[in-house]
């Protein structure tokens, strides 16, 4: 079996010769040769320099043994063609200033047609999967309603999300538009990113865990499960719920034939209330990479010793790699997945 | 029944008039006359002025139906006289100057004597007791191990408790050591708040929701088995830990008469999941109170069909009361607890 189709069978619960391994974020700083490139540009002109955001994407196939690449982009990316002004401050994150707040600020938003609005990801994609050749998959993504509805009322980053909440308490008509409107800018956003060539797709709800169960039932399921059921069905799908441990029944519920773990449940226990009809991806703790090799050895061989060897298993971290985290100790976790893991 | 009874009977799982309430966080920002007197003192010199600690502990019994106060002052007090420096900057909340990172730094901490070390606090509570002269009970409490050893490893608050879990993963002797140095730090405190007069006590792990599940069996729960077992027998004890649906089982089994509850999890589910032979004490959103006073009514009454009437429930929100809340709809809160679980 080839590195190119040990990701795609394990996302179709295939038989593999040994666990795919990827990490979140694995384009980012704790590569120098991705600083070095950030050190030119700022994030946003990385992400709409097609050749630029192309390479990046390519830098961790280059260095490590990874089964999978994904495109560098920003979840916030859909924002500026649905007429939401982006700002990245300096060392501040996203910056959005003019929130959307109220059903007439809903009612502002324009549709988006990606493959020319976001034309310079699709030429990244192109240029990526060119230089790729076909020796790993490239995955796309996208964030999922409710984290872009929180990022687009809060304004950016927030700790309790008081405004998404009242905004779904207060004016649950307004909110339930909101997200139809996200609904329709996803589904068409990542079925540009299907017709590019993407052969995986991975929707991020990065801060749906801030939300009780009764909530994410009654404002976010039905949206999930809409927004899941228009993408095109040709690649698989992951779905990544951060956070989200209370949630994961209703989670895999949404749909996604591949369910993202994050780390603070034990994989064997999380993938039978995902369900063994669903494949999982995760779940090491970023953290343990500052730990020692054998303690990420160690930690590596619990993760595969939960998953059973069972197919349907993709390695990752439980969330974004660390921007510290030493290179080797990277390299470590991606050997040990395979060498630990083989048939 | 006396608004005096009701809570400590409802943390011992007895039969009770109507369900106890109270909001964490209530002697907080949120009140008037909470932001008058803070407007004349840093946070610190409240905490350390008993009349002052006193006067805001009392504040939100004047003025609401609530059935417990809780002692005003700050998790991170021990730490002065272990040997930590500790500021209060402003808007950014605790700085530590001289983190605790290696096995040397943890050998130089001091073990405390809170009745005269932290003698200010034992005289707030003593005023507070006259001043509430038995018409509710009063909470003392602590923070957890973890989320103590966190804040001084980390020096401050920290999204991913890189340094935290490095000692622990990477140097796990100098991380057991630190705990049991916090075991003995808290058993002391607690105990001498007891023996102040204090009726009820908790624990606030607010931090150990960021721990997978293998990492808290490991490195936490036996030194919260160790605490709990350390603390008097003669209040009940109420074991919160927040972000942790992941861990519930085992925050239960580490000890506590009543388990807190976040607002994550429906709280039948975790009631259950908790034990049946242990009060629980939630967990309303926070931010529910963000919505209409109908809205908080309807959510205070799923959270009491939850409860399904069943010997030990204790109202509470799923975390600190937010300094945006309306006055009017905290009220409205506690006045439904009230008049929706008369028996």
């Amino acid at each position: 079996m080839s590195r190119a189709d040990r990701f795609i069978k394990a996302c179709r619960r295939q038989a593999v010769d040994c666990t795919p391994v990827w990490m979140m974020r694995q384009a980012g700083r704790y590569l120098p040769e991705y600083r070095e490139i950030r050190a030119k540009h700022t994030f946003l002109e990385m992400c709409k320099t097609p050749d630029v955001a192309a390479e990046v994407t390519i830098q961790p196939v280059r260095r490590f043994e990874i089964d999978a690449a994904i495109i560098f982009a920003d979840i916030l990316l859909p924002l500026e063609p649905m007429g939401i002004g982006l700002e990245f401050a300096k060392g501040e994150g996203p910056v959005i200033h003019n929130p959307v707040r109220t059903m007439a600020d809903v009612q502002k938003l324009r549709p988006i047609d990606a493959a020319t609005q976001i034309e310079y990801l699709m030429k990244a994609i192109k240029i990526a999967l060119k230089e790729l050749d076909g020796k790993v998959p490239l995955i796309g993504f996208s964030g999922a309603p409710f984290t872009l509805a929180s990022y687009i009322i809060e304004g950016g980053g927030s700790r309790n999300y008081e405004n998404a909440k009242t905004m779904m308490f207060a004016e649950p008509k307004a909110w339930h538009k909101l997200m139809e409107h996200l609904t329709a800018v996803i589904i068409n956003y990542l079925n540009a990113q299907i017709d590019t060539g993407v052969q995986v797709v991975q929707l991020f709800d990065s801060w749906v865990g801030a939300l009780g169960s009764s909530d994410y039932r009654e404002f976010v399921l039905p949206h999930q499960k809409n927004v899941i059921a228009g993408i095109k069905k040709t690649v698989p799908l992951i779905h990544f719920a951060h956070g989200a441990s209370h949630l994961l029944e209703m989670v895999s519920e949404a749909g996604g034939d591949v369910i993202g773990l994050d780390w603070r449940s034990d994989l064997d226990v999380a993938w039978k209330r995902v369900g063994f009809d669903k494949a999982v991806q995760g779940n090491l703790d970023p953290v343990s990479l500052f730990g020692s090799k054998d303690f990420i050895r160690k930690r590596t061989k619990e993760i595969l010793d939960q998953a059973a060897g069972r197919n349907g298993h993709i390695m990752n971290l439980g969330h974004g790699i660390l921007q510290q985290t030493p290179l080797d100790h990277a390299e470590e976790f991606i050997n040990a997945t395979h060498e630990l893991s083989k048939r």
